[in-house]
């Protein structure tokens, strides 16, 4: 039988904005460290946020993704019809679409097997978005 | 020893847009039921039609998406050097590439653990896209 | 007990563009025979450097791809706040999280079951990227 590990939890609020998760996913699934070869799966349960893989070093970078995807995905464009739910809204959901709502990640001697400059983003497009909850699933041998 | 099942089966044509099918999918991998804890992978094997998970409730959603996808990627560029197979093709490579290929989502006891707002979207990027070939595979105990 | 092989290995080095790695992959892979029903999932070490599945015929794809994607997230926008690793290197980080970090294919008779036009692409979005890291994790009975 191989090992299969799930956990539901929800993450620390942040701001609008992309902000590095790496450690808040490793820290809720110490079970990793019981899986020699495998995946980490990364679960979204929402409409309105997002996940990515990049840059962990500079925070430059996480500035500009916000830039460039605002700018890419325009508030209150008079052909948006889905807009009771606030500018932001719609917005919101194309960025969730052009970004990841699940991510996979190897993992290799009981962690995740990352290259030297990535890490995990939470990619919050609302306002006030409030906690988001994610699902970790790990199997493996 | 895991249970692994896999199913290919094609979708009910859709017209070109944004189209919820979180249904059909459930109704054609009933194994679902007997995974305890795992993950669904859904890929489709074409190159001008995409999944991708979003709001499941208002259709004015989709119709924004359609909007927002036609106007980021238009038709009819005179850069385009692939054309031979109709103004829509080109442009569909291109949105089945910033959308999804494959999508993965946890089960957990027996079910999608999906977000009350997710849906699972086929992205229809022709004009006559015709039938779409779907593999199902469920990974898990 | 499920099967599980991962293997980590360089790609051959590429220049700035889209390129077709099916066949370096599964040369990578021999292990792929073994399994009868599973998942393989690519995974780039990269932040810089990107996947996705597209159109594996004509070469005008891959070109368009490029031209698009240079022109959808510019070089040298004031706006960078991240630009001390020259002009391609934000662009870079911001069309790798456009595209794919990782994909899942899956397994059917020891093959990868790929749609008829679907064939395995390296997004290099740097100009001298050089030599990008895969890892291979196959999963399956």
């Amino acid at each position: 039988m191989n090992k299969i590990f799930q956990k539901e939890f929800s993450l620390v609020p942040r701001s609008r904005g992309f902000h590095l998760i790496t450690d808040e996913i490793v820290d809720n699934i110490p079970e990793l460290s019981e899986i020699t070869v495998g995946i980490l799966y990364i679960f979204i349960k929402h409409t309105s946020a997002s996940l990515t893989i990049n840059e962990n070093a500079d925070s430059t970078v996480r500035a500009d993704f916000m830039t460039h995807f605002n700018s890419m995905v325009p508030e209150g464009k008079s052909s948006y019809k889905h807009n009771s739910e606030g500018p932001d809204d719609m917005p919101a959901h194309l960025k969730t679409a052009l970004l990841d709502t699940s991510l996979q990640i190897p993992i290799t001697s009981g962690r995740l097997n990352l290259g030297t400059w990535q890490g995990i983003y939470l990619c919050e497009h609302r306002n006030k978005g409030g906690s988001r909850k994610l699902i970790l699933t790990a199997i493996g041998n």
